[in-house]
């Protein structure tokens, strides 16, 4: 059996993190199966899915530690291609992936207390981004 | 339900990077499977698998993002293991990732315009990589 | 059909990679289905889940990677926060992702010879790690 549920997340642009886990588990929820996987993703290339532990401080950990690796105002061979400014972007989307499979039991989306699904954005402006959640299972 | 596709790929080493969009896409259609979730993965430990918008120049900023964190000249201790002078393609590869779940809607894999599927190449020589492409859903 | 299989893994901190991919594919074995995908998920926010070669000195090349982009007594707003010390381990576990996905087929999880599933453990202090092993197909 599969249920699809749509989630449509504003962000503001570079750095933007938002915890998506409520929206996730509702849906979990709301299919009513038991047991299965939800796969959730982001439809574009220059934002990324994964878990971290939602507080400021991780968040921004994890925000410096891409910004070192890719920084925003690096030199970009897209750059030149397109005249855009988010070679960035690009660049960390694709290290950090654009969905996430996870596992649920009695309904239950299996997270830590401290894990959160969280909806990174990349770009260096403000997207109205589209979620997809697959929830297969029994 | 459950429909397998492999998909084969000739690459010529590390920095190579293919888009099989057009593969993982017939394949779903080919399922004959309306809504559900494509897995795909590349067999071995020195190849990735991602998204990213295919045009040369993102797909050079991320080699070269890759290259600043793993050079392909470093110092491995995998190379003394083995005599092998591929320690920077297990240590892109296992950051990457070998694999990728996306959803499926109408048969439509839930992609951006400007986001493709990629398999990045990390071996220092040229190979013949397996990809398998497994659809679920109804 | 969905089956479930747990398995738990004591880790001794930072850097301890464990190599699970007998207990997945003996999971997918005990199944009893023959064609599907296996999704592995560690629960927490400081752990993480990929494949790699698993000899000492791929796993060591892969930490020193990961202490070069994160070093574990680097500054991190997480620390001032809650007084932890383990900043980089939120930073390193939401980069690598805490699942992974794989096809099987006939049984048998499609990786490589040189190919294995590993739990790397990125928090500062021994855990006692929770793997769920969910297996879908047919």
């Amino acid at each position: 059996m599969v249920r699809t549920a749509t989630h449509e997340v504003h962000t503001s642009g570079q750095g933007d993190v938002h915890d998506i886990s409520e929206a996730v588990t509702a849906a979990v929820v709301d299919s009513g199966l038991s047991s299965g996987i939800v796969t959730v993703s982001v439809v574009g290339s220059t934002a990324g899915l994964t878990t971290i532990e939602f507080e400021p401080g991780a968040v921004t950990d994890f925000s410096q530690m891409l910004e070192t690796l890719a920084p925003q105002d690096g030199h970009y061979r897209h750059h030149q291609r397109w005249g855009d400014d988010n070679g960035s972007s690009h660049v960390r989307a694709a290290l950090v992936g654009p969905s996430l499979t996870l596992p649920f039991i009695d309904g239950t989306v299996q997270l830590g207390t401290w894990q959160q699904i969280v909806l990174a954005e990349f770009d260096t402006r403000a997207r109205r981004r589209q979620v997809v959640v697959q929830i297969m299972g029994e």
